[in-house]
């Protein structure tokens, strides 16, 4: 319960179109009463109800975004860059995890809207018309990233398929003649968007076929460990495990270092994200590195400038590279 | 702009009450016309008018969570339990992060007590009469944590001072006889709230004081790492560095690594919070385990209960331990 400027009328025993006068610095008005109306103001903790403004205003200057989770730094590291470009243009930030369960995503979604926020940066499970056609009917601006949507959302993220060619290519030139892929679940295509896992996936078939003489593997379950462990027995090319995510990578390097098989000098190594964790980690992790906070500015930026009815581009890749680290030979005869 | 009732009315060719009673539920209504009321209404993506609601009801079912950040992994661990449990009661967060600036924590608490939260947890950076007179004034639910408020605001934690004293008693129980306790800097006293820091700090030297042949020495400047190097060359006790968290542990090991230091051998390390990534650093350390689970799951019930009106306990502090790991060795004779 706050102070309403009817309270501080009473307390100063004036009317409210007085008060109104001297809150919002209008004239008519004696200039000491001015100065007692401010004081008591002050002194209880008066502020303008926001809520009625914004009914009146159409706007709550107030934004949501959806993550899956924050443990995984790379989520926790956009939130960062997503918050701070927020603030700095006024607005502040509801974060829901979706926990990749799509009917919390559109329990959460709801939510949002219901509470008006001006817009939403969204990383979706969902995938289907019926969810598109949610988004749309909102009228709510929206920017998504990481999953796509078919709809003409503004899209934010990197070019997923070409960074994972890009490993291949980078691990074929030192000298790997068998890479095993490491991926999330592919089965649940059709049941939730796996844009992201997908697009990975299909640069490294796409990138191992065009190379003739690689061997290539790829486990996509979620007990991967003790097919990993198979195929990494029967192997005697130069091999390498190429992960979908860091996270992945620090499981698979936790899981070799307990099997006591070395790397890089047994097996390479690589990862995905270059999450701010890896410098504690030896031998430091091959992997690929782009501009998160890049993306979580973008996505507030966007998001903002459409809330603003400027033009905004419908797709924005930042910019990837493969990071050579230890867990990687670079040596083609080891 | 979303769908208001009186639009679905126009388009049905009904009054707003007959519009209001079909989307309420309520009777005195032909069953045909509610019919093609809602679905008129679902078509167009109408949603009932949650802040007008608000405005009307008192509440917005909406919490705020001020954090420093969530790069230290214990905040994003605890926002997730904060978010999971609020969620199954039926409200939305935002989370804003402080930075630990005392005007952006003010600034952010303004922005929420503008958007009509119904309750705030909060880890101070303020510490002041001013600041603890807004929050109530705000007259909002308020649960702190970490850091403390002189009045009268409920308060989720561990026994820092104890926890520390713990480590002490197991590092000296070890056969240690020097120990160098990593601070964060205390001179901030006065100047922002330090309550964390400072009983860790309290802790340590109490702890030291009552073992009468332990040498002990604390750093608390932000250049550690040259103030370290010289205690460490100078020692020739048993001698182990002792973390006010883990995220001190693992930069003080990375660079102990660079220095052909090694862990446990030559000198021990104990870091404190135990975070995620701990499981794939070798070797494993030592550190004060807590289950951060429990205090964010702790803040959105006691929160949620006073905003009910319920009694809550002013304190509540969870229980902790030391957690062995590799990085102290437990051998007397080393």
């Amino acid at each position: 319960m706050n102070i309403t400027s009817k309270q501080i009328a009473e307390l100063c025993g004036v009317t409210r179109g007085t008060v109104d006068r001297a809150l919002n610095n209008r004239p008519g008005i004696n200039p000491e009463t001015r100065v007692k109306i401010l004081r008591v103001a002050e002194e209880l903790g008066y502020r303008p109800h926001f809520l009625a403004q914004s009914l009146v205003k159409g706007h709550t200057k107030t934004l949501g975004i959806v993550l899956f989770d924050i443990h995984n730094q790379i989520f926790s590291q956009l939130f960062h860059a997503f918050e701070a470009e927020a603030r700095k243009r006024g607005y502040i930030v509801y974060l829901v995890l979706s926990n990749r369960d799509k009917d919390l995503e559109l329990e959460y979604i709801n939510n949002l809207l219901d509470r008006r926020v001006d817009g939403i940066a969204l990383l979706p499970t969902n995938f289907n018309k019926k969810f598109e056609t949610l988004l749309t009917r909102s009228r709510t601006p929206i920017v998504t990233f990481g999953n796509r949507l078919s709809g003409p959302f503004p899209y934010v993220w990197i070019d997923d398929k070409q960074a994972i060619r890009d490993s291949v290519a980078f691990l074929s030139s030192q000298g790997y003649r068998h890479l095993i892929y490491l991926s999330p679940p592919l089965m649940r295509k059709g049941k939730e968007n796996i844009y992201v896992p997908e697009q990975r996936y299909l640069g490294f078939i796409e990138a191992c076929d065009e190379i003739s003489d690689m061997r290539h593997n790829v486990i996509a379950q979620k007990n991967y460990l003790a097919e990993l462990e198979q195929l990494i027995e029967k192997t005697n090319s130069k091999s390498a495990i190429l992960c979908s995510s860091d996270v992945y990578a620090l499981e698979v390097l936790k899981w070799l270092k307990s099997r006591k098989i070395r790397v890089p000098e047994q097996i390479g190594l690589m990862g995905f994200d270059n999450i701010h964790v890896l410098k504690y980690i030896n031998p430091s992790l091959t992997t690929v590195d782009y501009n998160v906070n890049e993306i979580g500015t973008k996505l507030a930026d966007i998001l903002i400038n459409q809330i603003n009815n400027d033009e905004v581009p419908s797709e924005t890749l930042i910019a990837h590279h493969v990071l050579q680290g230890e867990s990687v030979t670079l040596d083609r005869d080891l």
